[in-house]
């Protein structure tokens, strides 16, 4: 090859030229995360780098190739199947029967960009803009922002520490109903939710699987944090209750393993999956991760989780006893979590911890509040409430974290 | 964990549920792609695996482990940045300054999911439904499906053996102008076009700035071919030769080394990058690969591409040998690729051998029919024509395949 040739210096025409008129409508001028992490961070939404199995993935991922380089190698070269690598798709079914006790073929599972794209998919699918969407009254902001994003109407159904109320939930579909807004589904975290780390009982998924029965409301089960429990006992999932194809049961590898991995999934009805892979921009997620998950998974599963959840209990433990040496006394509560990655802490009605959360930021403390995962955004609530990641700093740095989160909060008058 | 619950029986209320009144109105109920592959598979669009240096990206993603495992598991651990791995991007800004003689930053690219992404997020920050959009007469079908999507009326530009015609388009833009139709922008795969394999000369690529800046019209760059060139001299990127911020630019690693990596990305000025960033969905590309690509290419970006590209130039040599030897009597032409995947397939005018091409597939010859890659999909025009990628199969497959498509071609009436 020879050198490019030197480029034009600055030509007069350049002046001319501009974008103004050019952008589309519905594009926005929207400022990049810089991606900052506090001192003590709280504010993050996964485990800690120190429990990422990265020489055990790459010693999958040789052994793969060792074993059938052929096969490793035909599987990259090609662009991957819509539904991603099917290795990693029929251990995948094998998993949620043996985990979550339901069956299904590998061609029912579709492999996404981490579970951000499945759930996109399946929101693109069902949601016409200005339709109804129901989903618990905090809930993470990813999703939210998406279901805004394709025009949803966001409601949130009140919650009690055991999850969404089944009485509440229908109670509110009705009146929508009645008043002429319909909801089309509801979308829920089951299991250790984001942000407020409660499970919903079976009980409850039975009761509600009912109402979304009677009401024709699909069910999109967003089951990210199940392999994340250390304690108590796990629920059945949403679609291990129900065959009808009501429910549609997204999950992912990013908790387990690594967000940086980028591998979730999803399964649904067979038209409503076609629908909704019809939204995909480009073919299957990454090969590359996709052999070494399946590898390291097959063979160190349950290894992994025996040494992973113990890890995160003591995370969590610590953060909750911080918090009942340092918010012992200030009238605050938080949540008791059975697993995942968040405790949710709930100041006095009238504290405000929204306002000040730059402020601690850079003080040294990182939190999101509250406020964030407002399912209708209204901006009303949420005011005197954080999620707390457990999972992400070290044991010490869970106490230590609290009690400055402690001083400081008591520096800005919020305690 | 216990286990779960055993699911309910056939529940009565099961029969009462419909997806029917809930699918979205833009949701299409489209099939899956198959995925299958004829014995001669000149129908793909990449390398073949024999090419792809898994021991040598294994090996990469080892070593930055081994030098630094700390910084490698944090950034698996993270959600990758908006903008993917900075090592990568650092890499991709070097690369770019060396190969295509133009300046960016590690912060002005962006990483995504293959170029296909890269492509999506640019056309949806630039396309309102209804405009018009310009494109080579005959281009790569994962575009115009995207261009589509999101509503441009494509219009192809003719072109010749050295591709788009400077003076066409600019009569194409005026003409189009004054009947209300102001092209938006120029979308063009300059070097080895797909599926044409042309490649435009640098005096073309000046002209075809000066219409675009005339016309206040950015072009839209697809470089994803320029790393596969085996002979000839590689042409200016529009890219190198205006910095005015009217070039946007996309490129790609899934040809240089494998599609299932799923890593390509794009640079374009500020303000656009950002608006076309808004359209992400979920965060950057898996950092699995991106750590193994950066690691592999640093090192051995020069000797796989003088292993790679007489590879290249052999498998082109034998396809072109073969045509001119069973194909040259037939008053068939086709392109003269100087690198890239392609070589362009004219059977004389009449011909029509898009009707055939299930046929000739199930006897074990696979090629896309030239209307495919019609831009403005009206199904008018191709049908004599056929892309086959000759990058794929061996020297000796091309040479069998092409030998045994003149001999189905001659069964089906079709020469």
């Amino acid at each position: 090859m020879t050198a490019a040739e030197p480029r034009l210096g600055p030509a007069t025409m350049v002046e001319t030229f501009s974008y103004e008129t050019l952008y589309s409508e519905k594009s926005v001028d929207t400022a990049l995360n810089p991606g900052l992490h506090a001192k003590y961070d709280f504010a993050t939404a996964y485990p800690a780098p120190e429990t990422l199995p990265l020489d055990g993935l790459i010693q999958s991922l040789q052994a793969a190739v060792d074993s059938n380089s052929t096969k490793v190698l035909a599987e990259l070269a090609y662009y991957p199947h819509q539904l991603g690598a099917l290795e990693l798709r029929e251990y995948t079914a094998q998993k949620l029967e043996a985990d979550r006790g339901f069956t299904v073929t590998a061609d029912e599972i579709a492999l996404t960009n981490g579970s951000g794209e499945a759930l996109a998919l399946v929101i693109q699918a069902l949601t016409n803009p200005g339709d109804v969407v129901l989903t618990e009254e905090f809930v993470y902001m990813g999703t939210t922002a998406q279901l805004r994003r394709f025009g949803a109407d966001i409601r949130g159904v009140a919650m009690d520490e055991g999850g969404i109320i089944p009485e509440e939930l229908e109670e509110q579909i009705v009146a929508l109903t009645a008043a002429g807004d319909r909801p089309k589904y509801l979308y829920t975290i089951p299991e250790h939710q984001n942000p407020m780390g409660s499970t919903l009982s079976g009980e409850r998924r039975r009761a509600i699987l009912e109402i979304a029965h009677r009401h024709n409301m699909p069910i999109l089960e967003d089951d990210c944090y199940v392999d994340l429990r250390y304690k108590g006992d796990v629920q059945p999932a949403f679609r291990a209750l129900d065959d009808s194809g009501i429910v549609v049961y997204v999950a992912s590898f990013s908790k387990l393993l690594a967000p940086g991995l980028r591998l979730g999934y999803f399964t649904a009805s067979p038209e409503l999956m076609r629908r909704a892979l019809g939204f995909k921009i480009g073919s299957g997620p990454n090969q590359f991760a996709a052999v070494a998950i399946e590898g390291y998974l097959r063979n160190n599963l349950e290894s992994h989780r025996d040494n992973f959840n113990p890890m995160l209990q003591a995370k969590c433990d610590s953060m909750t006893a911080a918090l009942e040496e340092h918010f012992g006394d200030s009238g605050a509560t938080w949540s008791a979590p059975e697993g995942g990655c968040y405790v949710w802490l709930t100041m006095p009605e009238g504290s405000d911890i929204s306002s000040i959360r730059d402020k601690v930021f850079d003080q040294g403390v990182g939190y999101v509040a509250g406020v964030a995962f407002e399912a209708d955004g209204s901006g009303r609530t949420g005011h005197n409430c954080a999620r707390l990641c457990f999972a992400f700093e070290s044991v010490e740095k869970n106490a230590e974290g609290i009690a400055l989160l402690a001083q400081l909060f008591k520096q800005h008058g919020a305690m």
